[in-house]
């Protein structure tokens, strides 16, 4: 073990600055190659290991950051996983993740990750009940929603404009022509799903209409061929779902029964997943932007850590409808 | 600020042991729930925050182990992530999670992340360097690496058998009387890659068989459209990829040009990916077992942290042949 080499030591040793070593050990940091390389080579020789936990006691940051999230292999997560990973990175943080597999395990979750001194915590897809609400203000850890609005006090929110973004897939089938449209919702009592549902019914008011017929397909696949079943009874000459992973879900269920889309059926799906972009379904969608999202949380977050007596605040991220065949 | 209460204090005002305090903030320990709820009331109530560092300067173990993944919008790698969170979790390890955007980043993101004194470093599907490994070695701290299985110093080593897996598809395709067999591989110099494509051209070799055309998809569904065309120009029957978003490429491109799957070309990929059971695809493929390998990862890591002794150790997990309508 060789632990106790300090940085300023190395420093020395390689006739640098504290810094450039220090820049040397934080990933995305500038400095030159050369300059990196000859810190690595000493810092190898003299067995240096940058300690920053050590770094924790002094400064009382911790630079990580505890991320719960729900469903981590929904491709819509996924995606936002791997775009909070960037913008964690790109300001050198670091990611405590857990994953949720039942919402209900979110306060617990929570709990846990705030007893790793975590400077933050970024909520996404789950649920987030006010006790945890509570347990992160008592201890003055900011907290900011990702991709859910739920009311809870001292929390930050970042999310698509869902009431908007449903809105325009209205009115896109409305000016298409479409007059027997259904409505497949996600998961009841989920924000995203309530205001999504919002902005479609607001949409489709705005021409005298209302859905001709309402499923749940919970945001899944298997459960949304069941529900578009149902909803193809109806005989509709278009289907607006609160996701994608639905909308193939219908899309599949027509091809099984003959319905020709978009000709017979038009059908919008929300989210855009690389695979609504398959030629097998080229799915119409409300496209989500998760990289501005996960932008938004980083960058919400870093600012109240940085200024703990800011109010927590909330910013929606514009969606577009991108066009392909299904619509 | 409330972090002096300690769980001693805790324990004797709630009228229980120590252990039965530490149990309730470390998810997944058994503890009643009637305990449970009179402790978090009692720790409500006196402010009190368990510290997961702190401990750590005690006992030197963080419970903190390191991950690096690549590509975690791959629908294989995020079930991958799912499952390794889930195996973590039940050992009640944290997760640090880093994911790497371009595979030469993979050194210097480990290199972070013993800054953090993580107790074992587990590197899912990214490229891993001798200069890493010594890195690991040299402060003690153990890896595994999952869905790689390159040579490294004192590395552990989980993975599928790709070998046994894609010589399952070789004698499937076989045993169906193909004999036009063209082969799709993913990344050049990336050891799953390379096994498969030892497995599968075993498995034709023993037929008095060779592949008619050889292309490279480099795993990605775009690559693979544009593979797909090379192969189809020297009119297989059937076609294996070394993943199932190459397969799904090949679908997508036989079906725009009438090929009849599975009359004419017969299909098969690798990873039994959500996407590959969706009826517009219904793919043949070489299952991963994500649960199986995550688990095996998780404990061999475990193994190592306990038993620091102990030399590494490598563990093949079983494919297994899912049939659907594409081959």
């Amino acid at each position: 073990m060789s632990a106790r080499v300090t940085a300023a030591e190395v420093a020395r040793a390689a006739g640098v600055s504290r810094s450039a070593v220090s820049r040397t050990f934080t990933p995305g940091s500038s400095v030159s190659t050369s300059t990196r390389n000859r810190i690595e080579a000493v810092a190898a020789r003299l067995g240096y290991r940058p300690n920053a936990l050590a770094r924790t006691l002094i400064t009382r940051r911790s630079r990580i950051i505890g991320v719960v999230m729900a469903a981590i292999d929904n491709p819509f997560h996924a995606q936002l996983l791997q775009c909070l990973d960037a913008a964690l990175q790109a300001r050198g943080l670091a990611m405590l993740l857990r994953g949720a597999a039942r919402p209900e395990m979110t306060d617990e979750l929570i709990h846990h990750l705030l007893s790793y001194q975590v400077d933050g915590v970024i909520v996404a897809s789950g649920l987030f009940s006010s006790s945890a609400a509570k347990a992160c203000v008592g201890v003055a850890t900011p907290v900011v929603m990702l991709d859910r609005l739920m009311r809870a006090a001292g929390a930050s929110a970042v999310g698509s404009d869902n009431r908007a973004g449903a809105r325009m897939a209205a009115e896109h089938l409305v000016a298409l022509g479409r007059r027997r449209i259904a409505f497949m919702s996600g998961t009841p009592g989920i924000s995203t799903s309530s205001e999504r549902a919002h902005g479609f019914l607001d949409g489709l008011a705005e021409a005298g209409l209302a859905p001709i017929a309402i499923a749940s397909g919970r945001y899944e696949y298997a459960a949304g061929q069941g529900a578009a079943e149902a909803l193809l009874a109806h005989a509709p000459d278009a289907i607006f779902c609160e996701n994608d992973l639905m909308a193939m879900a219908v899309l599949d269920v027509a091809r099984a029964r003959g319905v020709r889309v978009p000709d017979d059926l038009a059908v919008i799906g929300f989210d855009d997943i690389p695979a609504a972009a398959l030629p097998a379904y080229a799915l119409t969608t409300v496209a989500q932007d998760a990289r501005a999202m996960a932008d938004a949380a980083a960058a919400l977050l870093e600012e109240r850590i940085e200024k703990p007596a800011r109010r927590a605040s909330r910013r929606l991220i514009a969606c577009t409808l991108v066009r392909r065949r299904s619509a």
